[in-house]
């Protein structure tokens, strides 16, 4: 049978563990392939570089990545570069000229996912995207095709590894700055780690799972995203006060034909599932039926988990397996914010007599009642640091309120405020 | 097309979850098979009793169970019996005659699974049991497809969804005895819950687990088994107060071509990820390369999941997936014995002076060293209730030590003993 003929874009950490999984376990793959696998070229940006591949592939080692895309001697294209103009049009000519292709880059499936798509459909080729989401998960594989006759309400996900590893170390004490540092070191983060804390990574992959639950187009500009840089080690103290470890979560609820997607922090209970992923790990619980409830939990970075999921899109290709069904339309995008939920804020106000009165004033005039409020520690500069529950309110009542006290000088600087949620817990384990 | 004709043989929860998921999400299913779906007969032992089922396959419920696995008609045959004789032989008809066989039953593929392989071989049909192991956990298609690039070097499962039940309900403090009748009203326990109890039924998921991880036939009978059936409210409490949950666990462990294997009730932390699963749930932990370790969690047992993994393998046969490679030999099993462990022991002892004291010499004598040992409440019966915590010992030193004592009349009665282990914890996560 004829090899199936490999380009690898990008030799980066994944890149090279791809590359290094395939030629050790050659035999177990082309045996699940179904046919020999030929590693063809390897593009990267500077070829003087040196890597720790195998010798046997170190002549197809190529700088001329562009023209990979359209080789008449390559079968399918693994896109590992990152970014989103480049990677589309590479992803694009490879399709229109007839190659299969991979990739682990959720940014341009979010964001071009459509156009990509429908050129694969036409094309008549395989578009897989296994270590765009969750990394080790095999999520996408299952929600394409394990879950035929079931119906998936419900998502949370933390799909972030850099975030969860920045609130576990800031859980340990760390300062944030620190917290960020830790995450490079250890190999997580970006060096501009940006769209890992504003929450676009998450939201990125959010979309993409929406995409597969509703099998509709998502506008991603729209879903609702907050990331975690306002978080400070005294939140994290005051939830585990409470009992709660704050997460980076990314929601999904179906609404009939439309759902509410968001992303954002949130508090849940520390006996929640969610609760203990722990680190860089990622999860992802769903809610339906007939399953009931159901998490999947596994290393979301890291070059070795991303690299395993490549792989086996790899060999899913081979197969002749990855298309991606047309969307029925665009799915009609929904808030969190309509669902009353209780909230912590934390704030600083100007340390005088009166002023926690005309705090409970201003939020009860908006309909916001107050669980609990405390000054933890002696003011500083003329300022008290405030710490606030309140009980279940609707967002935007929250947020007019403050507002309000913005303005009138009673909040001093920007409020932080984070959402609790039941989201996880034994409570939920047992009714669903 | 053709259309694929199924017979579904047992109608009882699962088997009416099965037809009517069919019938609901009919459009859904057939655009996963990729041609139309017929039910063309459901078997039944008895015929005359009402079944929630929708009228369109009222007509094809037949008595006559047997000859179904031989008619020309049917295409597939759904087993959903249980038992092992009867099942054998209905699958083993079912593949001599040319049809693909579905089957939630572990107990028949653990013991006779090669037998019933080679005939699937050879008559070049597909034999699929997503179901049989972990309910609505997609553990079986994730090992047989998304990880041949991988290498898992432990599972670790919580496989038993009645026996998770009875502990938890025992941790809120019920007795044993009522323990099991609260699993059985909720559904999960069979009217005969010995082979749950004892640990059979694991260990008929663990073989069926290790057959698909080492690709080599697993000889049942040598798995060492233990169930929970000696474990008692005091017991949990004496692991809450150390910060333990039990878990039954059934465990692989990889030794180059060899494998250890066992399903025995183990102190886990109640930091780890396993400690979270609750109730009826199942879990199945792996750690390998190069994905780190991955958890999938999700419900064992009951209708509604176990029918959603069943309806999901018949659209594989529908797609003509489901073969299972021949076996290279039988795999050689191994014991966790010999890796030395914590155990806790519970007895009692006659209630005189100086009993502690030889406990303790006997246990020295036998190399093994006591962390502590308590007795927590005053004797009765002139017998003393004692727990005791042994440092890593050999388990067949403790053992001696155990029967040396109990030949002396310093125990009395059957000691019961649990082994704690460092599986899932966070220490485990951070290390992978």
């Amino acid at each position: 049978m004829d090899p199936y003929r490999l380009a690898v874009l990008g030799c980066g950490t994944v890149g090279a563990q791809v590359v290094n999984l395939l030629t050790e376990h050659r035999n177990a793959c082309e045996e699940d392939a179904g046919r020999p696998l030929q590693i063809a070229a390897i593009g990267v940006r500077d070829g003087s570089r040196s890597r720790p591949l195998p010798t046997s592939v170190q002549q197809v080692i190529t700088e001329d990545i562009e023209t990979l895309s359209q080789r008449e001697d390559i079968d399918l294209v693994v896109e590992l570069i990152g970014g989103v103009e480049l990677p589309e049009r590479i992803l694009r000519q490879a399709l229109e000229s007839g190659k299969d292709v991979v990739t682990a880059n959720k940014a341009v499936l979010a964001e071009r996912g459509e156009e990509l798509f429908a050129v694969a459909e036409h094309a008549e080729r395989a578009i897989l995207f296994e270590a765009a989401v969750a990394g080790a998960i095999p999520i996408v594989q299952s929600l394409q095709r394990g879950l035929p006759a079931s119906r998936i309400e419900a998502l949370t996900g933390i799909l972030n590894g850099t975030c969860n590893h920045v609130v576990g170390s800031m859980e340990q004490g760390s300062s944030f700055d620190d917290a960020v540092r830790a995450a490079q070191d250890a190999g997580f983060a970006e060096a501009d780690p940006q769209l890992d804390l504003d929450g676009t990574d998450a939201a990125h992959k959010l979309a993409l799972l929406a995409r597969l639950l509703m099998n509709r187009a998502v506008p991603f500009d729209v879903i609702p995203c907050e990331g975690i840089q306002g978080i400070a080690p005294e939140d994290l103290a005051y939830g585990a006060r409470h009992g709660w470890n704050l997460k980076l979560v990314a929601r999904f609820l179906r609404h009939s034909d439309a759902a509410a997607l968001g992303v954002y922090p949130a508090w849940v209970s520390q006996q929640s599932v969610l609760a203990g992923v722990r680190n860089e790990y990622n999860a992802i619980l769903f809610e339906g039926e007939p399953f009931g409830s159901m998490m999947f939990q596994g290393k979301g970075a890291g070059g070795g988990p991303t690299a395993g999921s490549v792989v086996a899109d790899i060999l899913r290709a081979a197969r002749g397996e990855g298309t991606v069904p047309k969307a029925r339309g665009a799915l009609e995008v929904r808030s969190f914010d309509s669902v009353p939920g209780q909230y912590y804020v934390r704030f600083d106000a100007p340390d005088r007599p009166g002023v926690l009165g005309r705090i409970a004033g201003a939020l009860g005039e908006n309909g916001v009642s107050i669980a609990t409020v405390e000054q933890p520690e002696a003011a500083r500069n003329d300022q008290a640091r405030v710490h606030l529950l309140t009980h279940p309110v609707r967002v935007a009542d929250l947020d007019s309120a403050l507002r309000e006290l913005l303005q009138q000088g009673v909040v001093c600087g920007e409020p932080l405020r984070v959402r609790r949620e039941d989201i996880g817990g034994a409570a939920r384990e047992t009714s669903t």
